[in-house]
């Protein structure tokens, strides 16, 4: 629980949520996939999204995905986990991970940004493109949370009475502006634009779809940091005192 | 249906089957997930790795995966898709995919690989490893059912009289000899290599796990390239020949 061992983690995720959107391009948007009523699933009203990404959550639920504090689900109404080890997780100070779940934040940012990233129109690769739909949402998930918890454990332990005394007054103005370091933030934005440039450096652009590198940045800057940051306050807000 | 877009679909398969190895080794080869009895889910026999796939690709079957002739099935048992669009490919001369199946030996090749680019020893991310693993392996698996399927055919159109002269005399070894074209061998060798050496080319290897590009060529070249070569033979032998 060391923060430079937490930011390692969260710069590892970097590069998974890079490759898993890169895989995601290969397909066209498909808008067609998004929309409610057009899944080929008879009778069924919500996308073929929809549903994919509640199949993938109920299977993860099965073996126990939720159990981690980083894994949050998207979807209710989820089957319990069959697996029987039971993981602790001390370090953190709440008794419900659930408290803080961004999800649907984070969704909704997500599919603002695939019409950026796709190449626009139809491909009739529509099982391909929710699958990895899903694993890239999984991943920008897990980063938004993972720091959500353990960043922020981190920073309340470094000064814990300061950050007591913000949070019994309800100052979200000076807990945020307390959580935010902005050359850290600078480090982050510059790393995420050279790792994706670096990943498609040798990749020739005539059979594999590029993206721009800068989109991934603003899409850092915009929805991932923030979102983080605000993950972060309810965490604090949430965190057992005592 | 040309030889040279078959081929460039195959070309942009090679990235998205080294990301999703470079997924896996972030994680340790947890022995534990691949033995029976182990997967923590009461009464099971099953591995977590065998129940793991079998759950995805029960999913994978409900949204019609197998509908694709490049997407074969590891398990039986698998439920029918309720997606009701019918996909056609009239372009394969065969009545039943799965008469080209190569899972069980793809399995096999890919377990034998793990001890080798995954760092030895128990993360406990037994969850993860298993998610990861399947993601890889259906990659590797799509390409080799690619080529067997696609490739094969295109080669087959373009000498129709020779092929079916051999595969009457059912001459394998002929047949081979015709199939294998050595310096694309040697292209595709020499590409992968690349590539798994830049995609890791500014990884900060304190953080990210790295692949010694060596061994995903070594995979390549006694894994991926035989197996596809078996599966072009067998869509030979089971083409519907006019």
């Amino acid at each position: 629980m060391e923060l430079s061992n937490i930011a390692s983690i969260l710069e590892s995720l970097e590069e998974t949520i890079i490759y898993k959107l890169i895989d995601r391009v290969q397909f066209c948007s498909n808008s067609n996939i998004y929309q409610s009523g057009k899944s080929e699933f008879p009778g069924e009203e919500k996308s073929l999204f929809e549903l994919r990404l509640f199949y993938q959550e109920s299977m993860d639920a099965v073996f126990g995905r939720f159990v981690c504090p980083e894994e949050r689900p998207f979807c209710e109404g989820l089957p319990h986990s069959k697996r029987k080890g039971i993981l602790q997780f001390p370090e953190l100070n709440i008794d419900n991970f659930n408290k803080i779940n961004l999800t649907k934040k984070i969704k909704n940012e997500y599919l603002e940004l695939i019409p950026e990233i796709c190449i626009k129109g139809d491909d009739n690769q529509y099982g391909s493109s929710v699958e990895h739909d899903i694993y890239a949402l999984q991943a920008i998930s897990r980063r938004i949370h993972f720091g959500s918890f353990y960043i922020t454990e981190c920073k309340f332990k470094d000064d814990p009475e300061a950050y007591k005394k913000l949070i019994k007054e309800k100052n979200s103005c000076e807990i945020m502006k307390k959580l935010t370091r902005p050359e850290i933030e600078e480090k982050i934005l510059a790393r995420v634009k050279e790792k994706v440039t670096y990943a498609q450096a040798n990749v020739n652009s005539n059979i594999r779809k590029i993206i721009t590198p800068d989109i991934i940045l603003r899409f850092y800057k915009k929805s991932i940091i923030p979102l983080t940051k605000e993950g972060e306050l309810a965490y604090l807000y949430n965190r057992k005192i005592t």
